[in-house]
């Protein structure tokens, strides 16, 4: 007898067992079904590219750098697992120059993070992205938030998607006179809804921000209310040409979403923690759930395809779902049974196997997921088989019954027991 | 403006763009069907595992661990790419003690290797693995068999099941009177198909074994014609008694078979360069194809998940379908154009946004693909963006056409413009 061998994974990896298997590509099935009615085709990129690639200075960031898992080829080529869908996409935009535009495409691949693993933050997870490349309209912007707006209207949620834009945010940081440093303003804004003001202010003093400046800022972030009256405040006190190109950027935005039927709702505090935005950003909060962090995040950024092709502009904007705490969130509200397998129908030969190898034959042709017990086991091993992954319905075929070209169906959840014909199987457990 | 950046993919890995990513997932959809129409479910397994049970002696064997990809977390933990389905799923079986058995499972995931790269060989390629884990009955080969003759007759090949069984292999050798490096004289025996009988009696005499034992052998390997007959004649000549339960196995697959209308082919020469393999062993060529490789193998393995937990057998069976050789050899029959997209209509406003966008909103809503101009282009611009991408149909928005409550819709193929309402649009695109 061999050794027993320390199975176990790898840190902040997981398998997907079955049950968890079948839900997450019931959510995939979603998401893609709604993406391709808006015209969005699928990409796929390998999850190993170039180290370079993926750290260079316009890419992911220092942050991300540090979290990347690198290796090496038996040519010493420094590789690395992709960190996001959005660099990656960048090289093949890059990479095939006559892609026609605008380039409309989804993907929904794992990425990797060589980070601390915590509840709910994994080594290995999946990212779900849409991104429009090739047009600055903020028709595209509206556009992935209707995507966005109808993904969570279909799975059932309650939600609110916040909306800014870093050029008006830039323009506030202009008022204020805030003229350097301005993304390290804005990381501390981005703190604002999570910790409040008094954190916000802490951070802009201990930064160097003076001190008027600082509550220049405060003061518009704190505008509230109705969209058009908080654009309208807004928009007054914006003096620089960036800052009135993110007021009338709100606006067009604001008008298409209403076209759109999609609900948005203007946070001049939204701000995002990724430096390479140029535009409209937003996120998607979940309400009455416990979920809080954000679902989706996204925005426009218009430079990083440019600096990867050493040309200037090349317009660019997309969300990301949270694919995890999507899932989370169904979790939340599905409390009823697991599903542990994807069968149907158990088919249980009582000294039959012969025929029950023909009625399994004959329903996977009428469509239902069959399957025949493989180990010849008795009845009642075959019922807690059934029980165990929760196989809605068995067959029983036996002798008598198959004379009277039937067969018994169980309903495992009632234990009501019907005689039948096969073909009125399918009738019955639809 | 920036300096351009060397855009590359890293050697053997490659991008699926739309064109290529929408006929890969086609191909993934119809197997996830067809498994699951027999009850399999669907299991996923991380990229990364433990080093040490990748390269564990019972694993994927010397040759495989050479071209593992390896790397370290910040920890300093010896981590790698998994290389095949089975040795994650041997560890899933082994952590999950209490999954109710047989468990049937299919995964359809990438798999690394750093090997060397040649036509049609990547480091990055995808698996896909139908396993049977918990039964030893002949019952469980021949389903799997069923699925895979579903497969492909379901993608209109002309195949050729072949079948053969190790304990069967090891009983020629007791014949034969080879009683040692019985794994040896297997993997030479498997060239005998590819290179010929000359290639193999040199490579058995290399490798040592006596002229007789090598003619022996031969005479058997020989044996060809209709399965019964083989089976027969091969039968009466084994005296050990694994090679007659391997005479009986066949036997009883090849019944199984026949109940559920497989045809097979034994092959008493077919090997299998794997070590593991205990039982049954199978393969899948095409006829009238120019991919010659097999696109499918697997076989029994009823022992390496003891290996694993330290038990002793723990049977299992299953295949491995050649997912990239499938696909390639589809390509190969379809010549029409390509699908570069998912969009069905592009709808292109003629100064009626607001109009255009309720329209494209209606199209998505009766469950049609539908696209809108982003860029405000004209229609020209608009028509060869459409043709680029192999958009089937397009829509013009026009104010004359509207105030009718109609559109044009424009067949991109023909040329043809008919002007009908909106709902009327499913009907003729479908």
């Amino acid at each position: 007898m061999p050794e027993k061998f320390e199975l176990m994974n790898a840190r902040g990896v997981r398998d997907f067992l079955p049950e968890e298997s079948i839900a997450r590509q019931k959510v995939i099935e979603t998401l893609r079904n709604i993406f391709e009615k808006y015209g969005y085709s699928p990409l796929e990129t390998p999850a190993i590219e170039r180290f370079d690639l993926l750290s260079a200075k316009f890419a992911g960031g220092a942050e991300i750098t540090k979290e990347i898992f690198k290796m090496k080829d038996q040519g010493g080529r420094e590789l690395a697992l992709k960190y996001d869908l959005t660099v990656p996409m960048c090289k093949v935009v890059g990479m095939n120059p006559n892609i026609p535009k605008p380039f409309k495409r989804y993907q929904i691949q794992p990425v990797w993070r060589d980070g601390p693993v915590k509840l709910g933050r994994y080594r290995e997870f999946w990212q779900c992205d849409v991104d429009i490349v090739g047009t600055k309209s903020m028709l595209a912007d509206a556009e992935v938030l209707a995507i966005a707006s109808e993904v969570f209207s279909t799975f059932g949620f309650n939600f609110v998607i916040k909306v800014n834009n870093r050029k008006l945010l830039n323009g506030i940081l202009d008022y204020a006179g805030i003229k350097e440093n301005k993304m390290d303003a804005i990381l501390s804004i981005d703190k604002l809804e999570k910790f409040g003001i008094k954190t916000v202010r802490d951070e802009l003093e201990t930064k160097g921000f003076e001190k008027k400046q600082i509550e220049n800022v405060l003061k518009i972030l704190k505008i509230k209310g109705e969209n058009k009256k908080v654009l309208g405040k807004v928009e007054k006190l914006m003096k620089s040409g960036e800052g009135k190109e993110g007021a009338k950027e709100l606006k067009e935005l604001f008008e298409y979403c209403k076209l759109m039927g999609v609900d948005i709702q203007i946070d001049v505090s939204l701000a995002r923690g990724l430096e390479y935005y140029t535009g409209p950003v937003y996120e998607i909060y979940l309400k009455n759930s416990k979920v809080k962090s954000a679902v989706l995040g996204g925005g426009r950024y218009d430079k990083i395809i440019g600096m990867y092709i050493g040309r200037g502009e090349y317009p660019a904007t997309g969300l990301s779902f949270g694919f995890e705490p999507i899932l989370e969130a169904l979790k939340e509200r599905k409390k009823k049974e697991k599903v542990k397998t994807v069968t149907q129908v158990l088919v249980i030969p009582i000294q039959t196997l012969k025929e029950s190898i023909k009625i399994a034959k004959t329903l996977r042709k009428l469509g239902v997921k069959t399957e025949i017990d493989l180990l010849g086991r008795g009845i009642s091993n075959n019922l807690s088989y059934a029980n165990s992954l929760g196989i809605p319905y068995v067959v029983f075929v036996g002798k008598k019954e198959l004379s009277k070209k039937k067969v018994k169906l169980r309903d495992m959840k009632s234990g009501k027991e019907i005689l039948l014909k096969i073909e009125e199987i399918t009738k019955k457990i639809a």
